[in-house]
């Protein structure tokens, strides 16, 4: 069977991670591409290009966008705020950790190198289903976009979004079937950016929440000798196409 | 009557002064946003920055956009390829000077620039008359970005384009009627980035067969002692709204 090349939104965290390796089982060959847009952790890039570099991409960019940060300011990106606790809302209802136009963007400079390389796919680990009040997660904004960039490109663009109706256990749960067990070890999910996570921030919670409904330990404690070893979780292959 | 706010996405060029000039009969107050993404031309950068000071606008912001450079080589940008003569094509039928995703791009910062301050009105200077092969132009692309910004940032925007349909000496004949008549001589265009334009690459012929069309001299040729000073054409009040 002869694969078709793709793109991944790699950010560093497990979904990121988990679509890399849902589509290095669909897509050949696979590059990765990765914003710096002023992230208050830079741990996220480092993250990045060691997950990347263990799974073996093509190619891995890390692309500057410096007005993002100078456009959207927020809790991600400016120090001076702290990351809202899971759920609550700050302006206009949204989060404070929205950054405004973030994923339409990302997408955006993802299809420009696509276009630039003759790729058709575009994989993101965008997700409406832990939908915190961002907008630019969801299958309908995605949807828009993926027209948007087909028409203003002249590019018949296929947005690929492996992780949109799933749970963050059934996300862990398909890191498994994909073979994305030992990768996550690597990932970094904490708004503090410590290390080991704080597991005490939203982002922690979601995530420690996840793995426990997954039954299974996180691999990042694992390694940092948080939790106790315990061995790999029965990894199935998973069915391509 | 209370006006809109509004951002004017302002390019340096004729039409998006022709832009400015329309949204400040219709909006207030008006922001004006450049973006700097590696062109060859500094000049046009100048200009802008030249137009937006004797326009009056409330702010005029100079955006860097490096990634674009950097993921999308072309005529514009790489100065080791000249721009192809009108109507001629490159790679997959678009000029070589078609920079992917360009105005997507730009429209997506200028969208986050003005959830930022609260407004929904955003004015860029594309038009589909004149279209030379780029697909971003169009109105059916304008109007699947302003759904995707939209729905990304939860966020009611409309994006105006009033040359459109134009001619480019309908063009012409706007910026005269909503007071842009001066400004236009403080434009580039010249794909050559010479001063006084070099009359002959593709950008030069469309500008002068626009003026020749419209029956009024270049100001920016009459300021710079290229044709003979002419009386200022007419300029009628355009009505508002």
């Amino acid at each position: 069977m002869t694969r078709e090349p793709a793109i991944v939104v790699l950010s560093g965290g497990q979904d990121s991670t988990t679509c890399l390796a849902w589509a290095l089982r669909r897509f050949a060959p696979v590059d990765a591409i990765t914003f710096d847009y002023g992230q208050r952790h830079r741990i996220e890039l480092a993250c990045a290009a060691e997950i990347a570099r263990r799974a073996g991409v093509r190619r891995h960019r890390v692309v500057a966008v410096p007005s993002l940060a100078d456009l959207g300011r927020n809790a991600l990106i400016d120090s001076g705020e702290a990351p809202a606790a899971l759920g609550a809302s700050g302006e206009r209802g949204l989060p404070n950790t929205f950054v405004p136009g973030r994923n339409v963007l990302f997408l955006t400079l993802a299809a420009a190198w696509a276009w630039q390389q003759g790729i058709h796919h575009l994989v993101i680990g965008v997700c409406q289903t832990d939908y915190s009040g961002y907008p630019d997660c969801r299958a309908e904004t995605i949807a828009a976009v993926e027209r948007a960039l087909s028409l203003g490109l002249d590019w018949p663009l296929s947005i690929h979004t492996p992780l949109m109706h799933l749970t963050k256990a059934d996300s862990i749960r398909l890191a498994i079937a994909e073979g994305a067990w030992e990768w996550l070890a690597y990932t970094h999910t904490c708004y503090d950016g410590a290390v080991p996570p704080c597991g005490v921030c939203a982002a922690c919670r979601l995530r420690a929440r996840g793995f426990a409904e997954a039954g299974v330990p996180d691999p990042l404690l694992v390694r940092l000798g948080v939790t106790e070893a315990a061995p790999p979780p029965c990894a199935p292959s998973a069915p391509a196409g």
